[in-house]
């Protein structure tokens, strides 16, 4: 079996894996895709290189079948399509309230343990979610990235008939462009790129280049005066934080998707002057992973149109250094199948 | 009647006010006592030059009885104590999706329009509440900033048996724990003053100068590993608001009850790692004024502690000058009864 190892210092090597015998509790996969995220890109740039153990395998966003059982495991099928929630509470105690999903000794499989770059993974069995016998595996590596959306979306309980913007068209913002029209709002992207802007509307979403007019004041326009209900803010850029406070209407929320290392100035006077609310959200839960099932099983996204391209296991090391800093690419896949 | 005019450039005048009857909608009220407000002094300070109209006579934190009826205000009697909720709201759209307490053509009694700094003021019906007869009347103007503080305990939702720390023991803040407190939470007031930490003290709340220690690791023991619940930051301090996420547990909130003019850098990154929320909070809607009048009816909150003196009318414009920047004062009254 073949395996991508990340070495550090930004260097790959692709070769012969290990096949590991799933212990008690354990499930062996294959791996049929895996989405180059986000993350990924920053392990591959060596920007995680404190965090990550070297030599390891990385890639978390995985479809694949079930190969083999541990001992003890119940419950599923050789054969059978599953995904992984790659999320290893098992540190967890009572001082996390319960939150498992960001407990506080939290491990991330495939940043913090072995991932999916290999054509044979190994993972507890508590970590895995049943696919539909119909699913496209393609479309179901989709769904880790798309959890991450239907947490956001959920976490900023959005209603029928409200107004979201959505800062930011990279391929999380879009789903979570996606997944909020699914409730019934009208969903603004807001996107510079030109590239983004044309994929964006190709797939039904209304998408909006904020360089080019007074976006405040057209928010304020588009809803009778009062401002957006809710910004998700998926840019991860200091103007856009700065600027977000300004879109909304009184008691509007911000849910805050990007991840920024360092700290921002934010408008704490809009924060007090329109009784703004503003949460952080990060991964998923469960009931977000079958959420995202649900989703891809209706065929309710078209999702099929975000696939840039698909590389085989051999090409992985070669897509992270071209996606890097691509604001063309939104989301290539690695057949992991060899 | 006495008033005393803000003739701005930081500058008061004191002297024979207009008695001015009440129009239709209007009370006029025979003002007992005002405290003087933080806001009061940035006027003072010149601060607010551009918003203040001058001259003008400023002030809103106040008891008072009822004077003079205008025609077709029913409900009231002459004689009878109460306050004036000082929002005028009267330009509400329905782009305010029905907060009226913070509408975008929100006026403010007393700073946008003529105040209680005067034994005789006239103001519109709505916005008087009715105190209970037997009510002292120097506590009674407390009623408007107690408001302020049952508001952000109400906005920040807290329940019995969480950890609350309020960072700042100015006169909001002392209130925020007193009021915090009512719901059976564990309140810990954080403050550097000395002068503040005792008296914070001598009125029954648990107060610690987190420069003494390591605050963010003490408050995390004192949660058994959490961090706090809920954060109410009232100091306005910009290293404080970049510290504060740092005291919080997964999902912790944050409440911004202190006014920043300027941005400030919030750590992004907590609110992401720990899905922190937070919302700002802006004076009060009527419940809030009838939960402050109930604690103060009932005795439940050591209010007259927070008195530092009272002093006649035409002291006010000397109180203002001597309490800018004196952490030493906490509410001083105005006897407006002249």
């Amino acid at each position: 079996m073949k395996a991508v190892y990340y070495q550090g210092k930004g260097q790959f090597t692709v070769g012969e894996g290990k096949v590991i015998p799933p212990q008690a509790g354990e499930v062996r996969l294959k791996v049929a895709y895996c989405g180059v995220c986000g993350t990924d890109l920053h392990v591959a740039h060596g920007a995680m290189d404190a965090r990550v153990p070297t030599p390891m395998v990385i890639g978390h966003e995985m479809s694949g079948t079930v190969a083999e059982l541990g001992a003890g495991v119940t419950g599923f099928k050789i054969g059978e399509k599953v995904v992984v929630r790659p999320l290893d509470n098992r540190g967890e105690t009572p001082a996390d309230r319960g939150f498992s999903h960001i407990c506080q000794k939290l491990k991330f499989i495939g940043i913090d343990s072995p991932g999916a770059f290999q054509s044979s993974w190994t993972v507890p069995a508590f970590t895995l979610h049943k696919l539909p016998e119909q699913t496209d595996l393609k479309l179901a590596a989709f769904v880790e990235p798309l959890a991450v959306a239907c947490h956001d979306v959920r976490l900023g309980d959005i209603k029928k008939g409200e107004l979201a913007v959505v800062l930011g068209g990279g391929p999380i913002g879009m789903l979570v462009a996606l997944v909020a029209k699914q409730t019934g709002a009208r969903v603004v992207l807001s996107e510079i790129n030109p590239f983004r802007l044309e994929l964006a509307r190709s797939i039904g979403l209304e998408a909006v280049d904020p360089s080019k007019i007074d976006f405040p004041a057209w928010v304020k326009e588009q809803s009778g005066g009062s401002g957006a209900d809710i910004v998700f803010e998926v840019t991860g850029a200091k103007a856009v934080a700065l600027g977000m406070t300004e879109l909304l209407c009184i008691r509007g929320r911000i849910v805050i998707v990007a991840i920024y290392p360092k700290p921002v100035e934010l408008n704490l006077f809009h924060f007090f002057w329109k009784e703004l609310q503003m949460r952080g959200a990060r991964v998923y839960e469960a009931a977000d992973y079958e959420r995202a099932i649900e989703l891809i099983s209706l065929g309710a996204l078209p999702l099929e149109k975000l696939i840039t391209r698909v590389e085989p296991l051999e090409k992985m090391p070669d897509v992270c250094h071209e996606l890097h800093g691509n604001p063309e690419a939104m989301k290539v896949l690695i057949d992991c199948q060899t």
